[in-house]
């Protein structure tokens, strides 16, 4: 088991994601937790991993881990439903550190919410065949059913700034994928992939009366959870640090990275040092 | 430089792409040079290579490069443009065997066909940003305009399925992007990506009268010719055979593959070993 070296409350949070969509996590982390400081690493150079096999995408996994440690992190946050359905449990076993998944947050809140049991599942296409969140919700609720559909065109829709209420593309896109998961009378939706909440206004629009979980906001409130019980939540009263690193080149990062944030992320972004990690 | 091994007339032609869109330009080679053996190696773990930095791409590219050299190729075809645009100069200066690429043979058939000095190219952000197309064009006929439109949306609408006359989201999307280069009054259009052949039938309803140019197609052209100056063209009188590598599973390439070659793959198909390129 690799192990990490020292770290206490005033340590990072250290946040990985396949690409920039993880800063959709790191949003609800800043809103949450403002005090803590975050180390952000997405993998521009390799993003998407939705569509590679298991054996890729946990390989690829171990190397973003790698780079967090070195920075010295208390805890991982899987951002990226991907990496958390085919990758965590190994994960867990090889690296010596509290690791907190998208998956397993969103499917709790999912079963607290659903009230007729039918629960909906939206992700990409390796989310939605690795059956983790299936998986869970049978484990939590042995009575729900849970309708999968992968969506392949929303990332590469939602990257090309097609997120827009109006835009009969995305919507289009959008309905096809959603209307057969209505027919089934699902009650409650989970939205499994950080890009996703930007479609929320049209996700309520085709499903009017449907609860919607968003992974990124309900991983955070089990971090904070987690934070406390280990006694890791950091009692500074300034506001964190945030640092971004990426493996491709951060200038397109800085542009696109701010839409998922929510604010800047220019001052605060530089290229991840490939020896670190590879 | 890196030096390649004895090769002579019946070695392997060898083709890299990011992914399985090269595929359409081993199709171009297996009709018009059907003597031919064939390597073709599919970067499919880190597909796509459109949206990255030069750097990250002149570095995938030589890994592909080095792949294809150890099966003794006797010259490489980059059916990539992408790859083209950003790394063929630099392959060329570090590896010492003929490399032909997508963009000049296609820029060539452009000038040749247009009558009104205005050609459009639609391909990747990569693509149209290198302005390899703009620059190769304007070196061959200085008279000519080139009007270029990057289409980041279009291979993952392709790898859905979403590439059939009549499907509403690709051709509002394809409208969208070719109807600025229309109003410019372009009598050709380069298809300047491996994905788009299979979007020509609607590129045409699109662009009635417009002359449309494959990359594909015209470099295998140039391989013949140039093939046949170097006294390499294979004189075997049975059918070449074809082998068909890739980084990731090959499962998926090989359900997906045949589309793009208009012929099954999975007979031939295997996964590439890491230790040899990477």
């Amino acid at each position: 088991m690799e192990t990490q070296k020292k770290y206490d409350k005033h340590s990072p949070i250290g946040v990985f994601d396949s690409g920039l969509g993880g800063l959709t996590a790191v949003k609800e982390i800043i809103e949450q937790l403002p005090h803590e400081d975050i180390v952000f690493f997405g993998d521009t150079a390799r993003v998407p991993y939705g569509n590679r096999s298991r054996e890729t995408i946990i390989e690829y996994s171990r190397q973003d881990m790698r780079f967090l440690l070195a920075h010295d992190v208390k805890i991982v946050c899987i951002a990226c439903n991907t990496v958390d359905s085919m990758a965590r449990l190994t994960l867990e076993q090889e690296f010596d550190i509290p690791i907190i998944g998208a998956v397993s947050p969103a499917a709790r809140k999912a079963v607290q919410l659903t009230k007729n049991k039918k629960i909906g599942l939206i992700g990409t296409f390796a989310t939605v065949s690795s059956g983790a969140y299936r998986k869970l919700i049978n484990k939590l609720a042995p009575d729900c059913t849970v309708y999968s559909q992968a969506c392949p065109l929303l990332v590469p829709l939602i990257e090309s700034g097609r997120f827009h209420k109006g835009d009969a593309v995305v919507e289009t896109v959008l309905r096809d994928y959603l209307l057969p998961l209505q027919a089934q009378g699902i009650d409650t939706i989970i939205l499994g992939c950080t890009h996703y909440p930007l479609l929320y206004a049209i996700v309520k629009d085709i499903l009017p009366g449907v609860e919607i979980v968003c992974s990124g906001s309900a991983s955070t409130e089990y971090l904070r959870e987690k934070l406390a019980a280990l006694d890791l939540l950091n009692d500074s009263e300034t506001e964190g640090k945030r640092r971004f690193y990426v493996s491709d080149a951060p200038e397109e990062f800085a542009t696109h990275g701010s839409v998922f944030l929510g604010m800047s992320v220019r001052e605060h972004c530089e290229k991840a040092d490939p020896d670190i990690y590879q």
